[in-house]
C-alpha cells in the first residue's frame, strides 16, 4: 500500500489557547499490517475539552500526550485493510484514532476500540455526540452520579454544548424543571425554543446572577456542572441544602488564563454531595447508547452537531470549545464516508 | 433574685484571629422568669471552629451573631430556677447557652436544648467532646457520609483535635488502616501511642508530603477532612480513584489570613465523592451518643479534653483552635458543678 498518512504531532505544550505551531505536521506511508492489526481510515474526530487537558503535563486520568506523539483524540473510522479476525473490511469503528488520516488498530493493544453498526441508525457525527461519549456522559451523570427526580430543579452549565444539551433534555424526560446556562441570547433561545428547556440564563449578561435566581425560585436540587469558576459559584449559591452536583467538567480552567479559585466551604454550608465522574466509568454504556439512540430516533432528544472540515484545522477548531462559537457536539470531518 | 449575669457581646467582627476588644463585657441582673422559662447556670462552654465562623458576616448554615448580641456558643449548664414544666431544678442541660454566666431557657423558643442525664456516665467536658457534638460529628461522618470499610485506608486531618481524634479511633474500630495528620512530633506520638492510630504525619515537617505517601502505600480510600488548604490538597493527591471525602471542616480558612484556593479538578480526575455535612443533620444522634458513651466507658475510645478556666478568657481561648496549642476537645470552664 502506498497510502500517505498525515499526522499532527504534539511539538510543544500550549499555554492557554492552542496554537497551530504547537503541532508538527508529519507525513509518512501507512505501516504494513501485522497479524491482529487493521488499518482505519479516520472519518470524524471528536473535539473535546479533554483534548486540551491531554496536551498539558498536569495530573489527569490518562497520561498526557508525550511531545512528538500523534495528538490523542477519539474518533470514528472505517476499516480499509485488515489482518485481524475481529475487524473486517468496511467495519465502522470508534476508538482513540488520533489527529491523523489513518489509525492502526491493534487488537492486542488497548485503544478503546468499539465496533459500531455498519449502517448506524443515526448520522456519524451523532455517534460521537448525542449517541456517543457526550450522550453517555450526560446519561451517566443524571442516572448514576446525581439522579434527578421529577419536580426537582436541574441546572446545567455549558447547556448548549455537546454534553449539556443532552443532559438538559434527559432532565426534561425525567420530569425535572431544567434551567440551562449558556453564552448569548441566541443560544439561550435555542435551549428553550428548540430543546424544550424551561428557562435559560445568559452568563455573559450583567444581570446573570439575578436571572439565575429568578429562574430557580425553589433553589437548585441538582447541578450538572461543565464549567466551574464564577458560573459554578453562582449555581452553588442557589443550591438547596443537601443538593447534588454531578461534576463533569471545568472548562473555565482548561484553557489557562486566570485560574478560577474554587471554594469547598459552600459544600459544607449546604451539605452538598459533589461527585466527579468520567463517562469511561459508566457501568453500562451499552444500555446508555441504546436509550440515547432510541430517544434520538424517536425525536424525544434532539441531537445537534457543529461539523467543521479539515484535519489540518484541528488546533483552531478545538479552540472553538473555549470561545463558545459552536453549538452541540463539535466534530472535525477528516474524510467523507464512502 | 439578684444574681448578676456577665456576658460577652460581639462588638466588632474580627479579622483573622479573635481579639479581646471584639467583645464588650456586659453585666446585668438575670431576668425574671416567665412561665415556660428556666434559668441555667452555665458550667462549660464548647470552643469550636464554628464559633469563629458565626462571628463573620459570611454565608453560613445559621445567621451570624449580630453586633451587640451575646456570643453564641454551645455549652452545658444546670437549671438553677424554673417556671418550666419540662425542666426542673438541678437538671443538666446542653444548648446554645452563649458566652455568659446564665442562660435563659425558653421551652417555647428554639435553643437546641437537650436534657442530659443528671448524673452522666462520663465527665461533663466529655459530654461536649467525645460524647457530644464532636463525637457525633466523627460518628456521622464515618457512618453515613463516608462509611469506611475494614482494610481501607482512612486519613484524618486535625487528628489530635476534638473531632479528628474520635474519627480516627472509630476508623480503627471499623478495621481501617488509620493515618492521622497533626502538627508537631508530640501530637503525632500521641496519636500512635495513646490513641492507636497506625501512623501519624506531621504537616509542619518539611517532608510532609513524602511521609504522607509512605504512610498510605495503597492510597487513601476515605479522607475525613477538617482542615482544607495545602493539607487537604496533599491528601487528595493520595486518593484512590473513586475515593470518598467526608468534608467536615476547613479550619485553614476560618481565621482569615491568606485564603487557601481550593481545586475542584482533582474531584473529576479521581472521580471523588465529596460530601459536606454538619452534625446537626445526623439522623439518629441518640444512637450515636449511646455508642460513643459505650465506647468511652469501656475504654475502646479514649476521650481527651483541654479545659481552660474563666469566661472572660473566651476570646483568647478560642484562638487556641487555630494555633494548635490544645489536644482533644477544647472546653472553657465557666463555673464548677455543685
Amino acid at each position: 500500500m502506498s497510502l500517505i498518512n498525515r499526522q499532527l504531532r504534539l511539538k510543544t505544550r500550549p499555554e492557554g489557547l492552542v496554537r497551530q505551531d504547537n503541532f508538527e505536521r508529519h507525513e509518512q506511508p501507512v505501516p504494513e499490517l501485522a497479524d491482529g492489526q487493521a488499518l482505519v481510515r479516520v472519518l470524524y474526530l471528536s473535539m473535546d475539552p479533554t483534548n486540551r487537558v491531554w496536551m498539558s503535563d498536569i495530573p489527569q486520568y490518562m497520561p498526557p500526550v508525550a511531545i512528538g506523539e500523534v495528538m490523542r483524540s477519539l474518533g470514528i473510522g472505517r476499516v480499509v485493510a485488515s489482518k485481524s479476525k475481529h475487524y473486517a473490511l468496511g467495519d465502522l469503528v470508534q476508538g482513540l484514532v488520533g489527529w491523523q488520516d489513518y489509525a492502526l488498530l491493534d487488537e492486542n493493544k488497548i485503544g478503546y476500540w468499539v465496533k459500531l453498526p455498519s449502517k448506524p441508525p443515526v448520522a456519524l457525527p451523532t455517534l460521537l455526540g448525542a449517541c456517543g461519549f457526550s450522550g453517555i456522559t450526560a446519561y451517566y451523570g443524571l442516572t448514576d452520579i446525581a439522579p434527578v427526580q421529577a419536580g426537582e430543579t436541574l441546572v446545567v452549565s455549558a447547556a448548549a454544548g455537546s454534553v449539556g444539551s443532552i443532559a438538559g433534555q434527559i432532565g426534561k424526560l425525567r420530569g425535572a424543571r431544567v434551567v440551562g446556562i449558556a453564552g448569548g441570547p441566541e443560544k439561550c433561545r435555542h435551549l428553550v425554543d428548540d430543546l424544550g428547556f424551561d428557562a435559560a440564563v445568559d452568563y455573559k449578561a450583567s444581570d446573570f446572577k439575578q436571572k439565575l435566581a429568578e429562574a430557580t425560585p425553589e433553589g437548585v436540587h441538582v447541578n450538572f456542572e461543565n464549567v466551574g469558576g464564577p458560573v459554578m459559584r453562582a449555581v452553588l449559591s442557589r443550591m438547596v441544602n443537601g443538593g447534588r452536583v454531578a461534576l463533569c467538567g471545568l472548562i473555565a480552567n482548561y484553557a489557562g488564563g486566570e485560574r478560577a479559585s474554587d471554594d469547598y466551604s459552600v459544600i459544607i454550608v449546604k451539605r452538598l454531595t459533589v461527585r466527579g465522574f468520567l463517562a469511561f466509568d459508566c457501568p453500562d454504556q451499552a444500555r446508555a447508547v441504546r436509550d440515547l439512540v432510541g430517544w434520538v430516533v424517536s425525536g424525544k432528544v434532539k441531537a445537534g452537531e457543529t461539523v467543521v472540515d479539515g484535519l489540518e484545522n484541528a488546533p483552531a477548531v478545538l479552540n472553538r470549545l473555549f470561545d463558545g462559537s459552536h453549538t452541540g457536539k463539535l466534530v472535525l470531518r477528516v474524510a467523507d464516508d464512502g
